[in-house]
C-alpha cells in the first residue's frame, strides 16, 4: 500500500468517523470543537454537517485557506495545553462532540500531544458527548466506541464520555 | 460538497488516473517523471506501480517524507521553467508517463504554470506516451484521453503524445 493509498484511506476514515458522530449526536444539546484547524478542510466538513451549532476551533496558529478561517469569536488561538485548560470556564461540559487531529504528520508524537490533552479534552465533553481522533487516546472518562462499518481498526478512532 | 469531501475526490481521482495510465503503457520502454514532489505520496505510488522503471523527479526545493526523496541522480532541483528544457538531451523522447501536479492550491494559477511548461513536457514525452494532470492542459501535441471509470470529466486530466 503507496502513502497515497494510505492517506485516502485515513481520510475516508475520518470523514466516516465525523459522518458517523454526527448521527450519535443527533438531538443532543451541544457545541462542537476542533482541535487542529490545519488547512482547514475539516472544520469545513463540520460546517456542513452541524449548520446550527456553534463550532469552536483551537489552533496554535492559523494557516487555513481564506475561507474556512472560523470567526474570531469561536477561535481559540495558541498553545492548547494553555487554551483548554482555560476553555473549562466558557465551555466546561458543553461540548457534544470534539475532533482532534492536531496532524504533525508523527505517530508517536500525535499520541503524546493527545496524552497531554486527554483530560482537558474529557473535561470540556458533556456525558455522552463524543471524541473523534486521530490518535488512539486512553483516558478512563472515555470509552471507545465501534467504528462505522468499512473503517479498520486504528485507522481513526471514536470515544464517548461517560 | 465539503473541502474535505472535494479533496478525497481528487485524490481518488488521481490515484485512479495513475492507475489506468500505467496499464496504458504496459509493454512500452521508457522513463516515468513526476512534475513536482510535494510531499511525496505521489512519488511513493509511482514507485508502487512502477517497481522497474527509473523515475525522475523535478522540483523546486525537497520537502518531502524522508523516504519519500528519489536518490539524487534522479532528483532534478531547481524552478522547472529551466531544469525542463535543460532535461531535454537527457531525457528528450524517452519519457513513457509524466505525473503533473505542482499542487499551489490554486487552479487558475496551476493552469497558468502548466500553460508555461506544457512545450517542454511535450518534447519529453515519447510517441504515445501519458501525461496524468491536474491542471487542464491545451496543447497540440496532446490529445485528451478518455478519464477512468468513475472519475467526473475535468477532477483530474489524461493526454496522450501524439
Amino acid at each position: 500500500m503507496s502513502r497515497l493509498d494510505s492517506f485516502i484511506r485515513r481520510l475516508q476514515a475520518q470523514r466516516a468517523c465525523l459522518d458517523h458522530a454526527a448521527e450519535l449526536i443527533q438531538g443532543v444539546d451541544g457545541v462542537v470543537l476542533e482541535l487542529g484547524l490545519g488547512n482547514g478542510r475539516t472544520y469545513d466538513h463540520l460546517r456542513e454537517l452541524f449548520p446550527d451549532r456553534e463550532i469552536f476551533v483551537c489552533e496554535r496558529r492559523v494557516a487555513a485557506h481564506p475561507d474556512c478561517v472560523p470567526p474570531p469569536e469561536r477561535l481559540i488561538l495558541g498553545d492548547m495545553r494553555e487554551t483548554l485548560p482555560a476553555l473549562h470556564d466558557r465551555l466546561g461540559g458543553r461540548v457534544v462532540l470534539a475532533h482532534f487531529d492536531v496532524g504533525t504528520g508523527d505517530a508517536a508524537a500525535n499520541r503524546a500531544i493527545a496524552a497531554e490533552l486527554t483530560a482537558f479534552i474529557a473535561l470540556l465533553l458533556c456525558r455522552g458527548g463524543v471524541l473523534v481522533s486521530d490518535p488512539q487516546i486512553d483516558a478512563p472518562e472515555l470509552a471507545p466506541l465501534p467504528l462505522p462499518k468499512g473503517i479498520a481498526p486504528e485507522r481513526y478512532h471514536l470515544y464517548q464520555r461517560k
